[in-house]
């Protein structure tokens, strides 16, 4: 990573007349046709910092072909402004390999260690003493795989932790988080609403890419990660055995009503108190998270953030 | 058969004041307690006309332990009337064996050959071409367990095709639905479109119980018939060890999608044109077949329904 | 007290055809009149049962100068089914004084001891440093008529603690639930929560009305909780003299914003990290209180709660 | 009408035990089949108080064929509750001429003098300067078979002016607030405004039936009065040849968009400052109809009414 | 045609910069008056691609007074960016006689036959056996301005078959797909049904401008398509003087109804067995055409479209 | 005011590559920083035509601490396009004394007399005949502070009477409107409808921030101006010492209730036959205003006025 060159010029800061020389992730690719009926390549660039838009006019076609989603590209030409926004008149692209490139250049990182962030979810795990939920969690732990994807990847495309090891920050925020709360009203069942809060967003493993850059995958489109969740938790329970059937129901069930209700994406809404509580808290963590980067993404001494379109106010952070 | 006696008493016909001494449906059991500490016993009563509310003040820790919900008990008491509703004083409750009832006299059926209606549904099935979507609905159809729920399962509680028999009448129906409408469109994969017809619904043979009653089970209400139909779908996919995956996840997309919306209990909405197609059509077959049923259980004279209280209007019949 | 009689019928309880004679609340109270212009007084009686529909046919104008809504009254009559509901046909009605019955007979309570909850409420408002916030608090506990009320007044009228010392039960466990989570999140300005959480629905001391049945109180109906308690709360603060203006703001803002939404009643959404988190614990604790009680009015032996007809769905409460 | 006898027995107030002997409007008739086979009849008998339902046992085919939906029938029998509801077993039922019966104790009517009101709306019209609105009023003053209607229909079948000569009275209300409004601000095409006042529920003429009782007509169930209205204003319009287009159009704007959104039955939404105005001012019509008549329903005394199931509150009305 | 010049600027791709010299269809035109007092004149050029903006500053009344909306005009001037958009500074721009132009190159068609459309749907008409509809749909054939208006409406202005010929498409595709499910449920009157499906959109024969550039007139705006449908309809059977009334009551109703809800601009919801057909037949011809073109819009190559804002989400077109 | 230069450049007219030289208001001021670790400024200017954005690179934490947001600041440099905007790129910009400048040049102002307009609504309240509210409406005429506020400030940041002395003309026009309206129907509290009405949007004197733009102020955001207004209401009720409790309520309720629903921002609906008045002519006088302000912003000769993007739809004006 020495002999990684540094990044210079950033999508969010490029201006109209600026030429153009430095390495960008491809995030979108189309071919089209002119009137005259000659090809032309239009073209998203991404880095951590946004996107910017692109158009190749010539020699489009083998362009085309040798760049594919998800490439890192040295691209070269000249930024204009065409319509609503800033387009890069692209004069030359070429894949580049990816050691050459300093990956957090592309593509946001949680800033904490995942590490150490994966060590104490799996302390918290330990804490769980119902077997067949522990013995499950072994499971999820032993899977090399999964432990590498569950460490990387981002919690969403948008909105709250959405960086590489954004999902195992909320997870863990979470499971602490549940872990404070277990406790204060009598008759929950601890050792699920933890589990269940360990385990409700795997599926984002896989509905998720975030390889150079975060979009949805094509199992993410087509099943969402409530499904796809359901689907790993099935296969591990299936190999175990032994595990109850009612429990296995009741853990299923956190994963499913988690979003809380059906317009927001969950097939059943929330039926037992475990799974209640656990919908309140996924909230909880993930807006906190969000308005608190938001604020940060604003410098220190305006007391009022700007406008949040979705969740539609202004938010007041202090000075 | 022969032997089992005819039941004379129905539930949406008794009166207050009147003698009971009949066989009913345990549907529901709840074991209270008066003010003076001493247990009496809540219960609901069934037959393929609808619900009656009952009580028992006597002995009733002794029948709780005795009799299940499900089960077919023979009850003598007399009927009341208390508040909104008729209750029968329980005197005597006791279960009866299943081989002494007419089975129809406690739950609708469909008024069609199940063994014939099975028979299209697999040619209908027979005439897909693709090999591994073949092979898939083979697999199930060699499932004698699937096969025997498949056949007798109704499609829902309430609503549309809620009897026995009603989920592969109403399957059938949209099967072949989908066959006129498939080659209308051009860009349609009909095989796909076939194949997410008959497998759409599966999950409905676990999301309900339907013996002697209709009602959800436990599976049903915490994970919806979507969740366990992708599950029946992925284990035989497992099994068959060369489905090919992107098939695998625009089938499983059908089933997934086909309530059209996240407020309908879909996680995702339908993203392919067979999807968006299913979705219509599976709304076609309810509906018409909800509003005929509703139709029909009016008598010939007049030109309008009473009031829909769900689809809030009136329906012009016709005489 | 010692010398209260014992309550016998209870609302919840009377069935068609009983002799009534025992004492109630009155409930509500019309004087309608009859087709051939005689008057006759149609009434409500209520309990901590419940309620039970009356009429008085003869004597209505003279009964109904006698008895005012809120009044325990002794009531002989029979009870009979008309309609939906059940009704006692009274003969006689008459006040009787509040220290010749139990209170409790008529009003549901706490099942916990309100002067502990107070000094733990307090307590925890010791933990804040934040000057005017802590002298805030101070000039409530101050306040006898309002710590009294405090101490007696329940949280709604339905729902989630609708009972006598609901409203300090459901303050204190919010004020202990904020102090866990206080410090699970940097940034938060944990005095202004706890502070937040305790003054957050004060006014329900003068939205609801609690002597001896809970309905709005004409405040209430007309003002909204919400409005009253930032009355109380400026009236308090003005009495200061030396509150800081921003807080004073961002404290107002906490109980204007606490039930999340315009939709739900708040004026403004929550625009603050404090008054965010505030939003969702408060609805957390009105959320599982109110689940708890559902459950617990159901016997064990049952896995799953009758049909819950606000939440909409059956719960799981296990055996 | 003089020798109109007196009618004793009110549907609303029909109680358990008693026997009936009076006249009522057949409201509704449907001829059901028992488990042997045999018919029995379901009806539903109505007068101005409100509908009971009623049910005969013997003689059903013969009944149905002798009575019709809307004759006023002599009715005898006993009623008694079932389920939620008093029914009268009809033991004898035939209908009577209409000039034996006092029509007013059938269905309501406007306490006002509905000449007075026509003339009084008819004076309102002749403020109107523009030639072609004045003309197009003209023709339907002149049209008898209208005025007839006009004067007799009632406004709706629940929640305001539900009774006969409520349409007129709600037209003659809402033109006289239109003529207050109209000048309060520039540009407002008064004469516009006032036709469409007049005229924006014509369509009610044929949308119910307010023959002895108000329901809808098939055409009002198939057409909304708003098409209804609209097909009789274009008709009077073509036999007039000279109606310039653009006026028309506008005018027909006003009835078409009069309910304010699609929501609520509008197929397009106000456009013009005339049709906003409209919208407006027919809603405060309703509303405070609507409001004060449930006011009055309630004796004085308390100050608050019952709780309005449509409009979700309780009215604070005074004393 | 052949004298006819070939466009070669269209609107969707003028850049910054580029001088323009070609034809458009004039789409908006307001007159503005700058600060000093000066007027200058801002407008819109239309073409088959799309809309580009403009400004004239020099002669603007004169140009104002010389093209009116919906004229070709040969426009000359210079490309520039302004704000969030392209706009024209006119020079020069004079109308052009509609013959000297290729009118494809400023409005879309269809890409079939419009003859060979018409003639399909009338032979399906033919297969109408109730002869007052037949004879309905026989007034429609013979009337020649309605007959050429609908071999060139389009069906909308935006979403689905917004093209010259899009009505006569979606008319026919609608009216085969009715024949194709007609008989697969028992109890359809298919000649209603078939009629409706024919009829249900005339009124966007008038509802929308397709003279060059489609837009609302100004009867679609004030009236919508199904009331201008509903008064096409009542005249042409006003002039067959014997259409029985039930089912000409019952035709309407499918033009009425075929939006299906009040919120989607029907002012009746579907209360017959067709109405309820012909709406869900509709919504599949509306949404599968509106797919197909925007996965036809985007090059072969990439398996999922672009994001659909108004369906809010991707599409999977596969490869 | 003589000594006031004229300013030429308006925010709504600054085009790409134009030279800056004028005075604006800072609107907004953020201080960011640069990837190499410089800091830059971004603003945003305004005037009564709008807004337009602004960047300063050089000098940036100066300039951050020597103007302030609300400022009157002299501005030179160049226009450029960034984006979807156009933004000045500033050379200078330094604060200028608030008496150098002619303020109708920076904010909107009412084209009517405001002391007029004051004299007339105080001429309103003379014809209240209840004592305590005639007393309370002149406390509020006898307090400056209030007044001066109440004659200059906006009704509104956007949509209606969003211009200096708004809120003066909003209630004038709805307290006379109110005056025309009130006799209309029987049962209606003149005296309170009228108080209402004057005092209903008083809290938007201090929700708004006025001087040189409008915006919310900090208790505006953090309490919204119906909390705001029932603050004041409550302060000069307090001080009276005799205003009877039951119209203080009824008062405060007209304040509480008058937006109609908890949806659009009234934590309790109208629940008095004054207050369901009172929003709906606020609305009617809201709606107009805005209307009538959109239609007036296009210039004679359109019939239709451009799509209204928050009311959705197109209005006709007329020519």
């Amino acid at each position: 990573m020495d002999a990684a060159e540094m990044k210079k010029q950033f999508a969010n800061q490029i201006r109209s007349g600026e030429s153009v020389d430095d390495r960008f992730v491809v995030s979108e690719k189309f071919l089209a046709r002119k009137k005259d009926g000659n090809p032309f390549l239009t073209l998203a660039f991404s880095d951590k910092t946004g996107v910017v838009k692109g158009v190749a006019w010539d020699d489009a076609e083998n362009l085309a072909r040798t760049v594919a989603i998800g490439d890192i590209v040295h691209v070269t030409g000249v930024a204009n402004q065409y319509r609503e926004t800033i387009q890069i008149i692209v004069k030359s692209m070429a894949a580049v390999p990816r050691d050459t490139v300093e990956p957090s250049d592309f593509i946001a990182s949680t800033r904490r260690n995942t590490d150490q962030m994966m060590e104490r979810l799996m302390k918290v795990a330990d804490t769980i003493k119902t077997p067949h939920l522990k013995a499950l969690l072994a499971a999820f732990w032993e899977d090399d795989d999964f432990v590498r994807q569950f460490k990387t990847a981002p919690a969403a495309k948008k909105m709250h932790h959405a960086y590489i090891g954004g999902l195992l920050e909320h997870t863990l925020s979470l499971a602490l988080l549940a872990d404070r709360v277990a406790e204060h009203y009598g008759g929950i069942d601890r050792d699920m609403l933890i589990a269940g809060a360990i385990l409700h967003d795997i599926g984002k493993t896989r509905e998720l890419e975030y390889e150079n850059r975060i979009d949805y995958s094509m199992a993410g489109r087509l099943m969402s990660h409530i499904v796809i969740g359901i689907e790993m938790i099935e296969k591990k329970i299936a190999a175990m055995n032994h595990f109850p059937p009612v429990p296995a129901l009741l853990l299923k069930h956190m994963v499913i009503s988690h979003h809380g209700s059906r317009e927001l994406g969950s097939p059943e809404p929330p039926k037992t108190l475990e799974s209640v509580l656990l919908n309140y808290l996924d909230e909880i963590d993930a807006k906190i998270n969000g308005i608190r980067e938001f604020m940060a993404s604003h410098e220190p001494g305006a007391e009022w953030t700007s406008y949040h379109k979705l969740l539609e106010r202004f938010f007041y952070k202090g000075t």
